[in-house]
């Protein structure tokens, strides 16, 4: 559809959502600017999963991909799997403060959604990971995640004849199909498929603006306006620059701990102290708690703190209204996926290591 | 189809399977008489879940029963579901040697399979619950599982208008439909439904002669002739009936911990001490580690421990090889289910709580 067309659809809807009390002209100004707006800060998520441009997404790959995502064997323990932390059922996330890996330690930061983490120019908080690829090598290794080894996983993985083959035909081309990082892209390339299209936000910026009600637009108005799609921009809302959290005002110590300086750990450059990376906003209401350290329970609460901290504003409760109102606009289409079957072991996978080596502190 | 229709059938397959370097009658001979000693043992799994006396199966109680299970959120820590340690992917088990719980604390016991449950005469090891609807109440109490209390787990589920609405639908009749025990209702249709026809054996006992091989007959020929089948047979090939573990000669106290005393913990009586319930050896190869204790991780050798504890027969290697080939016939098509999306919580939904009070001893 031609942007010619979304703008007469958009006239259109605006006329029949325009209020008896207000004169029709007026409205269809006010909608028609809001929208063009929106437009120019964000786009939909598409109704298909982008190309990869390094790892081509093929049906034996995503099949392959959704088995190790659901394995709780790719971990030491053989009881944590990525789904653990990124539960598909729970909007990617899995609810918690910081997450809970092995041997019960908890985590340094609050799980990030996987549902349209393909988007993001970076994976992580502080973007240590430029890809899905490279980050779903991370937690597998991590000991307090799911603390296993490289070799510990393609040992796992080559024991079981059914991955094997899957390997193979995943990576048809390869000499050593089983790897750890085929493993890696085949997680990736499922992970890319996890999208959530048709939001009432998308279905807005595609020209239907009586997908939005008229308190959601306000808020929308005021996300615009108000400075918050300065770094919630783009495609996710986020997820696509860096910012120093507490620009304005630091928050509160349990809000921001001292302890965790962020995107400086990665760059060692002076002024990336405390700088994360934007995260999205698509599917927000579902994935509580907010912020980096998980603290913050209530949405409002997250809006309020932002504007404090980022905009230097003590938004009013009805400001923050407007503003959870328009987030929850943001909710898609959750992912459908069979649950499947997994491989079975064989005599040389290695067994379950449910021991803990030694526990790790809370802050990277 | 009749019996007579099935033994047309047996004859018929029996006439093809022939091999060329035997008389034909002869060999239909052997071939009907292990067929009739099967049929008199055991019944294949029914395509279609059985009838629940006091919990009709309804789609909506289904469904609502299939997010449950797959809902961490009925745990104290927001971590642990039914599936963790059932899971649907892993034939119904966790693969662990006994289970890993809140805390990481270990339970007493070797997870049983979910697959085929509802055949089983009781749950547990120790037949302790008559029902899967009393089994389901079990693990979310248990402070070494899921830890939490009816009061607490009723407060969560009613905190989410989505699973409030999904009850009163599932539960249409009742005045109250968010229970404890409703959830658990709910679990056992869900878990009716995860059962698993179409196994190779299955094909047999239906009269597809063919479905085995010579040395799958021949092993199902010494499981029925050595004494196997005195415990495990039916439907489920076990799972109907309570033995003493060691009625010939004790198992190691590895195998068989003289701390737990199996069914007399239940009934008290003289005489059940040791006594477990005959696990279903339905999908077993894809089961281990193997009895209560889980310390065996090869089938064969728990097939050898079965001979000298139970038959008081020391089974030769050859022998073995044959009982393992015929448990590998008992594979049945694994349940295909669609990955539920979860309720989102409410601001009433308890917190996710991953303290742990009071670690337990292993043993009940």
């Amino acid at each position: 559809m031609s942007t010619r067309n979304y703008a007469a659809l958009a006239v259109l809807a605006g006329l029949i959502a325009c209020q008896p009390q207000q004169g029709g002209e007026a409205v269809d100004a006010q909608t028609n600017e809001a929208l063009q707006m929106a437009r120019a800060a964000f786009e939909p998520i598409p109704d298909q999963p982008p190309v990869l441009e390094d790892n081509p997404i093929t049906a034996p790959k995503v099949e392959l991909g959704k088995m190790l995502y659901l394995d709780p064997r790719l971990s030491r323990s053989g009881l944590i799997s990525c789904n653990t932390c990124h539960n598909i059922g729970m909007a990617g996330v899995d609810v918690q403060v910081t997450s809970i890996g092995h041997g019960w330690q908890s985590g340094p930061r609050n799980a990030p959604t996987v549902l349209n983490a393909v988007f993001n120019i970076a994976q992580f908080w502080d973007g240590r990971a430029e890809d899905l690829e490279q980050q779903a090598m991370g937690p597998v290794q991590a000991a307090v995640e799911m603390s296993n080894t490289p070799e510990r996983t393609v040992a796992t993985l080559m024991s079981m004849p059914e991955y094997v083959e899957r390997f193979e035909a995943a990576f048809a081309d390869a000499t050593d199909p089983v790897t750890f990082e085929n493993m890696a892209r085949a997680i990736e390339a499922f992970e890319a498929t996890l999208i959530t299209p048709n939001s009432r936000f998308d279905r807005y910026l595609k020209g239907d603006v009586t997908a939005l009600s008229d308190a959601e637009t306000e808020g929308l108005r005021l996300f615009l306006e108000g400075g918050c799609a300065s770094c919630h921009n783009g495609v996710n809302l986020g997820g696509a620059s860096y910012h120093p959290f507490g620009v304005r005002r630091r928050p509160d110590p349990g809000v921001l701990p001292p302890g965790d300086l962020g995107r400086y750990a990665v760059t060692r450059m002076e002024g990336d102290e405390y700088v994360f990376k934007a995260p999205t906003l698509r599917n927000v209401e579902l994935t509580p708690p907010y912020f980096h350290s998980g603290v913050v329970w209530r949405l409002e609460d997250a809006v309020a703190i932002m504007g404090t901290a980022q905009l230097g504003t003590e938004l009013n409760p009805e400001q923050i209204a407007a503003v959870v109102a328009f987030l929850g606009t943001l909710t898609g289409d959750q992912p459908q996926i069979d649950y499947p079957i997994l491989p079975p072991r064989s005599e040389a996978t290695p067994l379950p290591d449910v021991a803990v080596e030694a526990r790790v502190s809370a802050v990277p």
